[in-house]
This record gives C-alpha cells, structure tokens and sequence, in this order.
C-alpha cells in the first residue's frame, strides 16, 4: 500500500505542473490594456529578465564551483556522489519555479490592473490566478525533484533488500535539499538585498534629490524598484518555502526509517505533501468575490480557499495514516493535525501583531505623535513582545506531536511526530504560497495604474487588492518562519541521526548531546550569536548597496541627456543589472558566514558543538525573525494607518515620525528578518551534508 | 590547608569593609565647597534618601512575601529551612551595600567638582575614592555573607562526617544567591526603569514643554534625574556584581565537591575571592595621575590599578591553586588565567565598539548625515555585529577552562573549570565596581559645577573625568555582562548537579539532558525568546513610568506659585518618590515573569525543560545584552562626537539625527540590556531553589 501512495507524489507532481501551465496561459491570454501600459509593464518584464540573466550567471558559477568542491569530496569517499548530483538538480529546480514565478508575475501585472477596470472580483481572480501559478510550479517541481530521485535510486540500489534499501536511499535523500538551500539563499538573501536597494536607492535620489514622485518613469531605479517587489515576494519567498517544503519532507521521511516504521515511515511524508496539493487546487478553486466588496471581504475569500484546503488535509491525513502505516498510529495523525494548526495560528497572530485594524499596530501608530525616537523604541518592543505567541505556538505543536506520537515510550517515534509536523504545516503550501504571490501582483498592478493615469474607480479596486496584499505577505512571512523552523528542528533530528549511523558504521562513540557538554553549549552560545551576526550583515548590505545605485542614477541624470523633460529614455536595465550585481556581492560574505560555520564549528567543537550551533541558531533566528518581521511590518502599517487620516494624517509630524519608523523597518522586514530562515536551514542541510568530514577530522572532540 | 585558607574569605571581608570605611571617612572629610555646591548636593542626597526609602519599603514587603512562600515550601520538606533564610541575609546584604554605595556617591560628588577646582587629580582621586567604597563594601558584604553561613553550617553540621558535610554545605549554599537576586532585580530593573524615565520626564516637560535648559534646578525632576545616575551605575550595577560574586563562587564550589575534589574544591573559589581583594586593594592604591592630563592618561592611570590586580592575581592564584588542591592541577589555574583574560577582552572590545576614539562609534556619526533612519539602521546593525567578539572571548575562556581543567579525561572535573572561570574573571572585582561607581561620581560632579555656575576650567576638569566615566561605564558593562553570562553557565551546571542529587535520593531517572529532546529543545527556544519579551516590557515600562513622571511635574509646574521665577521651590522629593514608586509597579511583571518562568516551565517540561529554558535564556540574554549595551553606547557616544564637531556640530541636522539614536539606545543600554544579567542569573538561581518542586510535581516528564 504504501509503495503505491507514494505515487500521490509524482501524480501530484504533474497535475501541479499541468495546472500551473493552463492558469499561466489563461492568465496571458487577457489583455494588458492601454498602450502605456503594456509599454511600462513591458519595462518591468525586461528588468525582470535583466535580474534573471545576471542572477543566473552569478548561481551558475557558484554552483559550479560547490558542485567540483563536493565532486572532490565525494571522490575521498567523505559523501556520497549523489550529494553533488542532487545538488544541481535541487539547485535547478528551486531556479525554474523561480524563473517561472517571475515570468507569470511581472505578465500578470498590467492585466491584473485592466481587470480591474471592469470589476473587483476580475482583479482578484486575476492576481491571485498569478500568485498560484508560483504556487504550483514550486509544489509541482519540488513533488517532482523528490520522486525522480526516489525512484531512480529505488533503481539503481534494486539488487538491495527493502528494508535496508530504505535506510540507505532516505539518508542519501537528506541532504537533497541542499541546492534549493544554495539557490535559496541568492534568491531570499540577495533577492532581499536587491529589492531595499533599488527602493531606497530610488527615493534617494529620485524623491529626495530629483523632487520626482515615487514610480516616476523618469527616475532610472524605478523598474529596479517594481521587479524589487517581484524580486522579494515572488522568487524570494518562493526559493525558502521550495527549500522547506524539500528539507522538511526528506527529513521526516528519513526520521520516520530510522524510527523504524520503513518503507511507510518513509512514503507518509512524500504521499501527504501530494495529497495536500489536491487539497490546495481543490481550495484555490474557490477563492472569488463579488462585487462591491471591502478589504475583508476580499481577506475573506482567500481564507476560505485556504481553510478548506486545510480541512480536507485533516480529514484525508487520517486515511493516509491509516492506509501507509496501519492500525495504532493515530499520534502521527494528531502530529500532522498540530502541524497544520501551528501554520494557521502563526499567520493569524502575525497578522494580529502587524496590521493597523487591530490594537498593537494602532497603540504603535500613536507614538509618533512624541516623535520618532518614540515611535521606534515601541517598534522594536513591539517587535520584541510579538515573538513571544508564535513561537509558543511552535513549541505547542513540538510538544503535542512529540507526545501524540508516543514520544515518552518511543524517543525516535516521537521525533518521527516532530519532523512530520512539519510537513503537516507545508501541505498546503501551494495555496499558501498562491496567497503570499498574489501580493506583489497586486503592488505592481496598483503601481502600473498609477503610472498610466487609469481612472479614479480603477485605482481604488486596485489599492483594495493591494491593501489585502499587504496582510498576506504579513501572514506569508509569519508561515515561512514557523515552517522554517519546524523544518530546521527535523534536519537537527536527522544530524543527530546520520551522527549515530557514522559511530555505527565507523566504530567510534561521538555524540554526547548533553546540555552541559561544554563543546555543545559553546556551540549553543555561537548559533545564537550567527543571526544576529547575519542580519547586521544584511541590513549594512542594504546602505552599500544602495549607495551603488545612487551612483549610477546621478550618473544616468548626468549623461543621458532630456531624462528628466521627458525625451531622452533613462536606461533601467542597467539600474536592474547593477542592482543584482550589488546584491549578489553583498551577499558572498553572509552566505560564507552560513555555509561556513557549521563545518568550521565542527572541525574545532565536534560534532555536538554542531548540534548545539544548529539548536542555538534555529532557537535565536526565529525569534530574530518574527521580531524583525514584525516590527517591520508593524512600522509598515502604522504609517498607513497614519495616512488613512489618523493623528493628523498625511504631511503631520506624525506621519514623518511614521516614515522613520517604516524606513527602518524595510530592511527588518524585507532583508534581514526573512533571511534568518534560510540561515537556519541551510547550516542544518549542510551540517548534514558535512558529517562525514566533521566525524572524521574535529580537532578537539 | 583548604580550611586555612578559607580563612582568606573572612580576612579579606573585614579588611575590604575596613578599608572602605577609612576611604569613605577620607571622603567626608573634603569640603563640599560654595554654599550653593552644598545646596545642591544635599537636595541630590535627599532625593536618593527618599528613593531608597520607598525601595527599601517595597523590597521589604516582596521579601516578607517571598520569605513566608519559602518558608511554607520548607515547612512541607520542599527545601532547606537554610534557603528562606539565607534568601534574607543575601538581600540584605545586598540592600546594605547598596545603601553604602548610594550614600558615599552623594556625598562625593560636590566634594569631587570642588576638589577638581584645585587639581585634576583631586578630583580624580576622589571620585575613585567614592567609587572604591562602593567597590568594597560589595566585595567585603559577599565575602561576609558567604563566609558567616559557611562556619555557621559547619558548625551546625559538626557531627556530620568532613566528607558528607561539604557535601551538604555545598548543595545548600547553591541558593544563597537568591536574596541577592531579587534584591538586584530591585536595583537593576527597577532602578533602569527609575533612571530613564526620571531622564526622559524631566527633558519631556523641561525642555521641551518648559523650554528651561537641562539640569535646571527649576524643573521638579532634575533632582531625580540626578538621582537616577546614582541609581542606575551604582547600585543597579553594584547589585547586579554583587549578584554575580555570590552566584559564582557558591556555584563554583558546589561544582567542585561533586566532581570530588572535596573540601578543597569548596575552598578554593572562597579563598581566591578572598585573595582577589587583597589585590584589588593594591591596584586601587595605585589609582593616580598628574596635572594636566588628557583624558587618554586619566584612562590609563585607571587602568594601571586594574592591570596590577591582575597580575597580583595572576601569580598568586597559582600557589593558591598548587596550596588548596595540591599537585597536578594546573589546568584550574589556566581555568582561572582564562576567566580573568575573558574579563578584560571583553571590556576592551565594548570599548572599542562604543567609544568616540574607535572607527565603528565615527562610521555610526558619520550616517547621521542621511538622516534619523540611517543612523537607527546602522547603529541596530552594529549593536547587532558587536556581540559576536564578546561572546566569541567568552566561549573561548569556556572551552579553555574545559580543555585545560581535564574536561575530557573527566567531565565534571571540566565542569569545574568552567565553573571557577567565572570566579576568576570576577576576583578582581573590587577594584573593577570602583571604576564603574566612579562614572556616576564624576557625572554628578559636572552637573553640579554646571548648576553651581563654577569657572570654566573647573568644567574642563569635571568634563575630562566625566568622559572618562562614559569609557569605563562602556566597560562595566561588557564586564556585567560577561560574568553574568559565566556565573549563569555555572549556575545551570550546579542545577543540573542537583537534580542529580534528587535523582540519587529519590531512586527516581529524570534527566535527559540530550538536545533533541523535545522537552529540553522547547524549553530552549522559550528561553531564547524570554530575554526579547522581558526586554520588550522594560522598554515600554520606561514610557509608562515617564508619563507619570510628565504629569506630576506639569502639575508642580501649575499647583507651586513662583517655580519659574525661581521665588518657589519645588517639590523635587515628590518626583523621586513617584519615579520610584512607578518604577516598582513596572517592574512587577517582568520580574514574575522572570521568577515564574523555570517554575512553570519545569512543572509543565520536567527537569530537562528547565534546564534547555536556562541555557537559552543564558545564550540568548547574552546576547541581547550585548546588542542593546553596545548600540546605546555607540549612539550616546556618536552624538557626544558630533557635538565635539564632526558633521556639523551641535544643532545640525546631524545631531539632531544622532538625538534620535541616543534617545533609542537609552533604555537600551540603561534598562533593557542591563535587566538581561538579571534575568538569567535569577531564573538559574530560582530553578536550583525549586529543584525538588519541579523534580516532584512535573506533569508530563
């Protein structure tokens, strides 16, 4: 039974694929309205394509350089060649949803907008049709990734007996999230870097020294600035929800086989991430709205689609449990369940915490009246309280799997629990992720109206799309820190585990995870620091960054004669080109930091100081995280709540207070807090890529 | 040998209490100069009359409180009858040194400003004269407290055989810190929460409402802003030490005798306490400089004391090591070596990172020049980069302490090199607490020559050794920090001993100290984010508590006839009590919090859950701490830079920048970051009180 329901993963594979295809035709087959507007999406697609090219070639050569490195390492016999294999094709997968991403997004844009024109509810199919042609393709080609590989090895090693077949291709398989961390890491770090540098960078220059508006086709950085949104909020959080929804199966499946439970330990996580693609489509298929309807409403329609998307997990994970590993494992349904729950909460009280219509947000806002040294202490300790919910809400869920799961009488099965939990949070993610790339659709489609000069009623659809943009990337940004970290503590499990197979194959006795070891704890204090390390790495990367692109904006004023009366065409493909390359600079010595840590931390400390790293950095990076994620969004908010007519409105000291609030927020919220979940994963992957060399050549312990 | 040498500890205290009232007597006797000096600084000295008034009424009450739970816990065999009273003297003592040092420091300062007017180094010398009461009376109290229960107990116990008895002695000791903990969170939080919001209350409606300059003897709140110095830098930071200095030695020692070194693992951090004192009294005799020096020969002349002690202790430590725990054991004198260097790295890379003179404080003035935001980012991310040297050191002098004291031959015996680390970087004390309580001194002096309108080149003397006092509050702080974090790490080692202990009495297994146990790991990731939450509740206590402060003065303002004209006076006692009466109300969640957390936690994850939630409280403070010390320092000093001339100077848009940074580094680095120390220890302190609470009623592990 079991080896049949695995085919749910690549059946799933292919329906994802085949939808995504015929909802991305369909999307391009509308209009893209009046001729200035398909002019300026037209721009916004080129720059695009500029980032694509540059961003390619700077992974290419990366990948290129770590994929002969493992190459090397492998031929030592110190990893398995298909770490290196499975690398690229990790790499390559997570880049095409990517590719994808950005492709339907930035056509999406205008006709979004003209959709708009004629109704509400057109826009919103429209947008949120985009938004899920990102979702799918990431579902469908990480389903895909994961079940050529499966069955290829399955293949290969046919001559071995089932039971340690299992064994073998689940340990193999774990550190085939390694490339999705790889090309994670361009797109979420260097894409955070690149969209805070091409927005400040723009208003730089443009607002501030040029005195043009915002999204004025004159100013050089501006295409730079809308393919940002793309940039961040498509490709970026597409890349680190990609590596999640990898680690986070190829974690508990290995988990679930040396917990024991084989081949249906095995297949229950692959088979529930391709049956909750199904729940997801069915779910996506319900979110429309009608006319004349107000922000909640349109929040209204796409939670229902995620809700009973969510629904039917619950109810189908029960007869997958019952059918992979029979009778007596209704723990690891309740497991799943509290997984699927945690996501949900998290994004509820991350809304909770950022969103002007509740109280945190409004208290936050009225601060600015005493000016704006006020108004970032209570940002920052709002920031700092909101971290406390949901990462109890995480713990809940830790807590109840691990003893759902029958964790007291069985250690391993109720780590099995954990690490599946994860997946219980990641089923839905092609609806979820539907969601969260929606919204830089919406921006751009507001952006574009107000650039083409569209009537009055166009733009009010539009800022109601965009406005309900804003809370789902806030809800979006809260989903993927929490599944981050879920899926973090399952790779630490499986560390911990090929740890255990290394001393069993090699004779040795290494591991003593004991708290008070002191090579561990040091490696606690270490992990802990990192992301504080890593973001302040990130947020200065932003100021340079920028610095770069108000160069060359100064330079294009300069020497492109008649940009600014409107004749002479300003060249914003090399703004886009020298923000990549600004941002892909920026981020070699954060990415070392990451990459490097967990091998060097190893070489000195062992081992458990890894595994004391590994928990230290996913204990402080989520917390780190939520705090700038929230904080960030926080800011966000309550200047508009400021704008919307309170404490004195547009233009008021307070407002400008609210500005300095937001403008310190950007690079929380945009750089470096959504780059802590790439950090904390990528150390687990390679952690787990690395064990052997670790095991064999730590210095000290 | 041992029990000869323990004497070093009742020696050391007499002398250390002797010399600090001879030196406080010497004080006294200096003239307090013009009647208006005299004037002033009797109305600062009873505005910290009325403030430890209403403190000591408020400690007394929570004492009685906690002292009859303890004693009703006792009752029922929960705990030591030891434990309730122990938890009387340590606050006491505590109280009292507090006391002293707040009652020298406002007696020296006009005596400071009126020494200066005749030379440098008069006023030098006194300012570090009052600073070293305050530095003594800490040192010979912990030294008497801890040596008064050390003979008590081994007479109490005198039939008990020498080998069980230390046993016992040990174990118990273990919580004498405890009174000495809640008393600090009194003096620490409570007194950040005083000093800031008495700071910003009094600038809210003096200069900004009032438009009177700062320290104008109009404003109702100048006198409590006064205070607050005292309140903040002496015995918040003399607490917090004092604190430290009880939590590591008995830590210490109790990890000594379980790793069966016997009475002379129990002697030698008492005895090297002991002997530290004597050193520090020889550094701090060496305390001088000579007319006309600039403010690099000021730091230099204090640094010469602390260097010699040192040394002193450096050499003496090893015939202690050689004398208590006979031959073979050289790596606990590294262990030792180790501690002491750790203390010094980490002051001097505070400095480094948060003075004027060092390229990171000028690169932070310079992003004044875009503006607030900028310079918010920049100093967040550079509070942020800061923690990573710091904690590195400390790790270091962890991991040599292990290595080095045989760590992995035997692992306790590594245990104890780690434990008496911290009583190696805290040895020297005494004459590190005088240079940080001279900061305050040397602050109030200015102000008083400020008020008292004394001739310029009295400023200039005043303004040198004020600067002077920046530097080494920058250093005390790295220093609190950084043995705060050792004395935890030792704390929670000694936790972890107890529950063996239980575990040994009981016949019961409880610990499974393995960090992907999933109740440890949650009780990790609740103690990484409790510092965030506690923090974040300091902050916003410090905008409560000067509302309050806002509204009492603008009521004095409108209810006292003649206050402007300088015709009434103001009713300034009235603002220190509010500002401590407010102050104790903040304070209560966040010390519940703080107190409530390894309780709960341990009834609800077990033994191991308590133990994970001190690790990460321990990590996670830690660097938190860092962070918010640094940052604030670095915006304080960035401003002080600017006003030196850089960028504009003073009334720029710069320094209006800079305004905004330091007004958000000010309850960073005088609330938040400071309140961290307190938070970790007192959970570790806490947890081992409660051990046979939790060990006995936990309900699912």
């Amino acid at each position: 039974m079991a080896s049949t329901l695995m085919l749910l993963s690549p059946i799933g594979a292919a329906v994802a694929l085949i939808y995504a295809y015929i909802v991305a035709q369909r999307v391009k087959q509308q209009p893209e309205g009046t001729e200035q507007m398909a002019k300026i999406a037209a721009l916004i697609r080129r720059g695009a394509d500029a980032y694509l090219k540059r961003e390619y070639r700077g992974v290419t050569m990366v990948f290129a350089v770590v994929f002969a490195a493992l190459m090397v390492l492998s031929y030592f016999g110190l990893m398995s060649i298909f770490i290196p294999l499975s690398f690229v094709t990790g790499g390559f997968f997570s880049g095409l949803a990517g590719f994808f991403g950005m492709r339907i997004a930035t056509a999406a844009n205008a006709r979004t907008a003209w959709a708009a024109k004629n109704s509400l509810n057109g826009g919103l199919r429209l947008a949120f049709s985009a938004g899920s042609v990102m979702g799918f393709v990431v579902v469908g080609l990480g389903l895909l990734d994961v079940s050529i590989w499966y069955y290829f090895l399955e293949f290969y090693y046919r001559a071995m007996p089932e039971a340690e077949r299992i064994v073998l291709i689940s340990s193999l398989m774990l550190t085939f999230g390694m490339g999705a961390s790889f090309m994670a890491l361009f797109a979420r770090v260097g894409g955070g870097i690149f969209t805070k540098a091409a927005d400040v960078g723009a208003d730089l220059v443009g607002k501030v020294e040029a005195g043009i508006p915002e999204d004025d086709p004159r100013n050089p950085a501006v295409i730079a600035d809308n393919v940002g949104d793309n940039v961040g909020d498509v490709a970026g959080m597409g890349a680190d929800l990609y590596e999640s929804y990898m680690g986070a199966r190829v974690s508990a499946s290995a988990v679930g086989v040396s917990a024991g439970l084989g081949l249906g330990g095995f297949v229950l996580p692959m088979a529930l991430a391709g049956f909750g693609m199904f729940c997801a489509l069915f779910g996506t298929l319900l979110v429309k709205t009608k006319e004349g309807a107000g922000q909640k409403e349109l929040l209204g329609s796409l939670r229902r689609g995620t809700y009973f998307s969510s629904v039917l997990v619950a109810i189908g994970a029960y007869f997958l449990v019952d059918l992979i590993l029979g009778k007596g494992y209704l723990g690891i349904y309740i497991a799943i369940l509290s997984g699927l729950l945690a996501g949900i909460g998290i994004g509820y009280f991350t809304e909770y915490y950022t969103d002007g219509s509740y109280k945190p947000t409004q208290n936050l806002a009225a601060t600015s009246e005493t000016g704006s040294a006020t108004i970032i202490i209570s940002g920052l300790a709002l920031g700092m309280k909101s971290t406390a919910i949901p990462l109890l809400v995480v713990c809940a869920s830790v807590l109840v799997s691990y003893l759902a799961a029958g964790g007291t009488q069985s250690f391993s099965l109720g780590l099995y629990g954990v690490a599946i939990s994860a997946v219980g949070m990641l089923s839905t993610l092609a609806i979820t992720l539907s969601t969260d790339a929606y919204g830089p659709v919406a921006d751009n489609a507001g952006g574009i109206a107000e650039m083409a000069g569209l009537p009055e009623e166009v733009r009010e659809h539009t800022d109601l799309l965009d406005a309900l943009g804003n809370t789902t990337a806030a809800t979006g940004k809260g989903f993927a820190i929490g599944s981050a970290a879920l899926t973090a503590l399952a790779l630490i499990i499986s560390f911990v585990d090929q740890v255990s197979l290394f001393e069993v194959n090699n004779g040795v006795q290494l591991l003593n995870l004991n708290i008070t070891n002191p090579p561990l704890l040091i490696g606690l204090f270490i992990g802990t620091m990192l992301p504080f390390l890593f973001g302040s790495m990130a947020m200065e990367a932003v100021g340079r960054a920028a610095q770069s692109i108000v160069l060359e904006v100064r330079r294009q004023f300069r020497e492109i004669a008649g940009i600014m009366e409107g004749t002479g065409e300003p060249d914003y493909e090399a703004c886009v080109d020298l923000c990549t390359k600004s941002a892909q600079k920026e981020m070699v010595v954060p990415s070392l930091l990451g990459i490097l840590s967990p091998v060097l931390t190893g070489l000195v400390l062992g081992v458990n100081g890894v595994a004391g790293l590994l928990a230290g950095s996913t204990a402080s990076g989520f917390v780190l995280a939520c705090m700038m994620a929230n904080a960030g969004g926080a800011w966000d908010n309550a200047k508009k709540y400021i704008e919307s007519g309170h404490h004195g409105g547009k233009g008021s000291d307070s407002h400008k207070a609210a500005v300095v609030g937001d403008t310190v927020g950007d690079p929380f919220k945009d750089t470096a807090g959504p780059s802590m979940n790439i950090l904390i994963k990528l150390m687990s992957v390679v952690a787990i890529a690395f064990v052997n060399v670790i095991a064999s050549y730590s210095l000290f312990f």
